[in-house]
């Protein structure tokens, strides 16, 4: 049994790389009840220098790279962010106590990507030396805004669809009871009688304003200065005297945050059906199996390299922790964020960096013959 | 023309240093409604490094070098302080709709000096590799103090004349009406009539306490503190393994931030007079010109460098962010503080970072032959 | 007198370390009237980033090393930090105006470790190019919590008898008045009743939860995690790349703050008696002096550096300016903590640093002959 045998011993060493270690750490001291603190703005900067930094990687490495081989990874990172919310519309949302817009916008967050769990993927693969394509990190928006896109316009449409019913059901019962002033789908303020004249244009979710949504957060706007910047000036001496080597030092330290923020949020899971734990513990190994499947496609047919391929895998596993939430808090207002900024942060994340990250660099060592 | 085109290809080469590249990024991303957001301790920590790092090196290099060939660029930074108010006070406020006190409160801003705009120029020389004396950086409070201690006090000559003419006025027409009680010009509060009698004193503006509070200010207090550390005690190690490294990629950052806050502030500048926007655009120009060549009268004289006489200009056409609007307020309260932040802010800025500094470093290589 | 010559060219020539340097520089801004402003969040991140980097290094130095040779340092630093509190509880509290709880809770603060103190000192050891065994850094612990914890126990032992004490001399005023419904010690409120009732177990102070509360704040837990990181983990590249890289940039900023809070405390010390004054001047050199010779034992029977010695000395004349103060302030909540921090942070700490350290290396160096 090579194959597994060096599985497991990868897996194992994996667990001491510092990146990992960290988050670890962070939530064992917070499981003993440690006071330490990492101020918000500390964060906000790190985050900031984290994915200016991926994107200054990505914009240096594209303006230098042939554009025809970025084609088939991009399109299956669009793919990857519209399956997975599909996967929680026909799975999670199907499960019992489980809402169904909750489900979607659940789903959303996971096909969105994390920053963070990005930066830990592309540190682990340099500790392990495994060779990548510097532009993947540009993969992050194909895969991130089509999977925020397509939650809202599905949870919207089922609503839609929904209110629909709904008012077919109470229009018969008015029929039935002919008591038309105690129909309970009658406008009770006037701001739902003009939210619903406004109807007709609301069936078709306007979809550019959750792309712009989007593009405004923090961490996309971050990422995409520094992709603009190292496609079209010269940026190398200043990311490579600062960016380049704080990036992994930062890192660590977010690690530390974001495993003290998990074990934080477990109580947060309590309010909500314990469905959502099972599918945040599944749904991480399944988004990057399927996004791992079609990098292999890639890999096969335009010589993606294995730990492209392993990039490609660690952002469909990777639930988003910043840019996401917002987005979603404003598109599906009637999603509960407990039940899926929950299921992201207390589970799915943790999950996504400790066990996802080794599991699909192991596999692409084994399988890659590395 | 071989002039005219080797200044053109230089201008152009400049837009791409990072440095030039973070600021209009800044502003583009602002423009584009971005939700980025640097946490205020970060530019507040930021700021603090990069005036320690310029003091340091200035303390460092004066330690090592002649100080008979400093004394030239030093007595040419103080005139331009004070040329700069003059200028402010006998072209903007005989300008319509502008008061004079703004007027002369926005001279001083503009002769006082920003710490981004200088660290801005020398990172663009460094990257050009222009050389110059490393003192200069030194330069920094001989052309700020002279400046709003300048302001300062022609403000409050102005103010005090004009309060004589009125009260001259008052009287006349006191005598004509014969109705003292109701003269205007009678203290309102107590506080007003205690500050009157101390009027006599008042006429005098107390220079000392302007200075001592520009040297307390946050900025200048950064400085002056490397520049002592660099005189006085032997900080190389600590200076070569964090404030020198670090200072390219903490400007990058702060760049950033000035090209948003440049942008946030253009809707201020609605409110005032619109020659305050057509001063902003013309006087770095002018005050950095001005420095050039005094600057120009130092290199044939006693060989101060073209990067030099480049840096003497840039801290010219800067205008103070920092440390200048709080001593501005305390010094000449009844100005307005919008006109003159907004000028600075918005559009003197960007413009003596963004075309000003390329400007001058090209012609100085263009002179110089570099 | 070669060794007194010695000491004093080396004690000056330490005043010129960038790192006293920055805390005198501080001092002396502060007394200035600088507005210079260090944000706190900064500061809680280095102190963070410090304390990971100093446990890092025990960490890794652990797993290299021979454990036997750690152990006598490690009672020492025990015994030290014990010793300190009796110092504390027979002569600070038996001066005049000076209250028994102030007094001890002032011997646990002088006791417990100063992690910046202690990174002063490392850096110090460096910059002279003394060499010293990595691991002593991971002392700390083994002086803090027995200081803090010997602090609580001896105040509440002398609180308890105090109380048994007045409990008789009242219960003798009762049956010699005969009105026991006036008697000044009936729990005046339920709580205090409850209290009462609960006596019988609080005689017997509970140690292991101090020992908890010590271990989860903040400088601890980010010290023993980066132990446990550096002892289970390979965290070599990110220490190398990140956290050594930048220890001597961000302690030169914390010096600073030090310096400058230093100062704006002196005031606080007019509050308490004189003598807290003369105990923090003198203690850290009596402290010191106390490791210095139990360092030297080890010294000479396990061969342990000269500069470990120092190590263990400067740690011993520290004072906790973090960790400590709310620990006490639970333990003895009676005892004013403006006694106890002023005393410190005011005059403790720039003793420490800006006197023992270059006190306790010198004399390493005239002993040692380095």
């Amino acid at each position: 049994m090579d194959f597994v045998s060096l599985f497991i011993k990868d897996f194992i060493a994996q667990l001491q790389s510092p990146t990992l270690a960290f988050l670890i750490g962070g939530m064992i001291i917070a499981a003993l009840g440690s006071e330490l603190v990492i101020p918000e703005s500390i964060c906000t900067i790190i985050v900031f220098m984290l994915l200016t930094k991926i994107g200054l990687t990505g914009g240096i490495a594209i303006r230098k790279s042939n554009l025809t081989e970025m084609v088939l990874p991009m399109i299956f990172a669009i793919m990857v962010g519209i399956i997975v919310v599909f996967i929680a519309r026909y799975t999670l949302a199907k499960l019992p106590k489980v809402k169904v817009v909750d489900a979607i916008a659940t789903g959303g967050l996971f096909g969105a990507v994390s920053g963070s769990t990005m930066a830990a993927g592309l540190t682990v693969l340099e500790e392990q030396k495994i060779p990548f394509e510097a532009w993947t990190g540009a993969l992050y928006p194909f895969m991130d805004i089509p999977a925020l896109v397509t939650a809202i316009v599905v949870a919207n449409i089922y609503l839609n669809k929904k209110k629909l019913r709904e008012s077919a059901d109470s229009a018969m019962e008015e029929s039935l009871s002919k008591q038309p002033a105690a129909a309970g789908n009658y406008p009770s303020t006037r701001q739902e009688y003009l939210s619903q004249q406004k109807d007709p244009d609301d069936n078709r979710v306007k979809i550019w304003p959750i792309i712009e949504e989007s593009l405004r957060g923090p961490a996309l706007s971050a990422m995409l200065l520094g992709l603009a910047l190292g496609l079209f000036t010269q940026p190398e001496n200043v990311y490579k005297s600062f960016y380049d080597p704080a990036f992994r030092g930062l890192l660590s330290i977010l690690m530390l945050v974001m495993g003290m923020e998990a074990w934080s949020r477990v109580g947060e899971l309590r309010k909500v059906a314990q469905w959502y734990v099972v599918y945040s513990v599944i749904a991480p190994f399944i988004h990057g199996s399927i996004a791992f499947g079609l990098g292999m496609i890639a890999h096969y047919t335009t010589g993606f390299s294995w730990g492209g391929v392993v990039v490609l895998a660690v952002i469909a596993s990777s639930s988003s922790d910043i840019s996401g939430p917002p987005t979603l808090r404003a598109g599906i207002p009637s999603a509960n964020p407990s039940a899926y900024i929950g299921a992201s942060t207390a589970v799915g994340t943790p999950i996504a960096i400790g066990l996802c990250i080794p599991f699909f660099v192991g596999l692409a060592q084994a399988l890659g013959g590395g």
